[in-house]
C-alpha cells in the first residue's frame, strides 16, 4: 500500500512537471506569436490553455482521493498540499500566456508591440522562460540552491517592466494608446507570470527544506 | 474529540471571514484614498497588507496542523482544503486593493484618476463591495442561491472595466499618458479583484452543493 502511495505521490509530481513544461511552451509560443503576428499560433495558445485547466483538475481530484484514502502526515501530507499551492500558480501562468496571446490575436494582422520595443519583451520572455526552467529544475532535482539565481532572474523582469513603463511615458513616444494600453499590460503579464514561477520554486525550497526562502 | 475538532474548523471558517472584511475594508479604504488623494489612507491601506497575510499563514498552519493531527475525510476534508484555497483568493484581494493605495500614493497630492472617470471608478468600487458582501454571505449562511447574483455583479464590472478602456481610447483623451497607464491598471485591478471574489464565491458553493458552479 505504501508503495502505491507513493506511486501516486509521484504521479502528482509529473502532473506538476508536465504542467510547468506546458506553461513554459505556452509563453513561448504566445511571445513568438506577439511578436511575429502569428495568428494561427496565437490560437494555439488560447485554445491550448484548456489543457492546462484539465491538468489542473486531474491533481485535485487525485490529492483529494489521495488525501481521503491514505490520510498521510508529515512530509506526504506537506507534499500533496504544497502540490494543490503550486497548481494554482501553474493555472495562473497558462492564463497569463493566454492573455498575451490574445491582445497578439485582437491586433493581428498589425503587431501590438512597436519594433522598438520588440527587444524588450523578446528579453522578458527570455528571462521568464529562464525562471520557468530553473523552477522546473528545482521540481525535478529539488536543487535548492537555484532559489537565489531565480530571485536575480526576477529582479531583472522588474527591471524591464520599469523599461516598458520608462518608454510609454516618455515625450517621444509616438506609437499612440493603443499600442501605449497594450504595452502597459502586456507588461504585467510578463511580470505576473515570472512571479508565479518565483513562487513556485519557493514553495518547492520550502517542501524540500521546510523553510520559506524570504530571498527567492 | 470530535468537538475539538469541529471547534477548530469553526475557527478556520472565522478566519476566512475575518479575511474577507478585511480584504473588503481594504478595498473600499483604497478606492477612497485613490478619489479624495488621501494620503495617510492609502498608506494605512499599504501597512495594512501585512495583516491580512498574516492571517493566510495562521490558516495555512491551523489547516496543516488539523489535517496531520486529525485526518479528516469526506466534508471535512474539503472544507480544509476548500478553505486553503479560498485564502489564495483573499490574500490576492489584499493585494490588489494595496496596488490601488501604491498608485494613489505614487501621485499624491494630485488624483491618479481624471475627475470625469471618477464615478466609473466609485461605480466599480461599489461593485466590487456588492460581490465581497455576497461572498460573505455565501461563507457565512452557506446561502448558495447568491451565486447567480454574483455572477450578475461581475458581468458588471466587465462592462465598466470595457468602459475604462474606451475611454481612454477616445479621441478625446486629454489626460496624458500617465493618466492612460494608471486608468489601465487600476481597471485591471478591480476586474481582478472582483474575479477572486467570484471565485472565492464558487469555491464556497461548490463546498456546499459538492458542485462547481459554471454560470457564477
Amino acid at each position: 500500500m505504501r508503495d502505491s502511495f507513493h506511486g501516486e505521490l509521484s504521479k502528482i509530481n509529473e502532473i506538476l512537471v508536465r504542467m510547468t513544461d506546458l506553461a513554459r511552451v505556452a509563453m513561448d509560443s504566445a511571445t513568438t506569436a506577439l511578436l511575429t503576428s502569428d495568428l494561427r499560433l496565437a490560437e494555439a495558445v488560447i485554445s491550448g490553455d484548456a489543457q492546462i485547466d484539465a491538468l489542473h483538475r486531474e491533481l485535485e481530484e487525485r490529492s483529494m482521493d489521495l488525501l481521503a484514502r491514505q490520510q498521510p502526515v508529515a512530509v506526504d501530507l506537506r507534499t500533496i498540499i504544497g502540490g494543490l499551492r503550486m497548481v494554482s500558480s501553474l493555472e495562473r501562468m497558462g492564463d497569463l500566456a493566454r492573455h498575451v496571446a490574445t491582445i497578439a490575436r485582437m491586433r493581428y494582422p498589425d503587431c501590438a508591440v512597436p519594433a522598438d520595443l520588440k527587444p524588450i519583451f523578446a528579453e522578458a520572455a527570455q528571462v521568464a522562460d529562464k525562471l520557468v526552467v530553473k523552477t522546473r529544475d528545482v521540481l525535478v532535482e529539488r536543487d535548492v540552491s537555484l532559489a537565489a539565481e531565480i530571485a536575480k532572474d526576477d529582479d531583472r523582469m522588474d527591471e524591464l517592466h520599469r523599461e516598458l513603463f520608462a518608454r510609454v511615458l516618455d515625450d517621444n513616444w509616438s506609437h499612440g494608446m493603443e499600442a501605449a494600453i497594450d504595452v502597459t499590460l502586456l507588461g504585467r503579464f510578463y511580470e505576473r507570470y515570472a512571479d508565479h514561477a518565483v513562487s513556485l520554486a519557493r514553495r518547492m525550497v520550502q517542501l524540500v527544506t521546510g523553510v520559506l526562502p524570504t530571498n527567492a
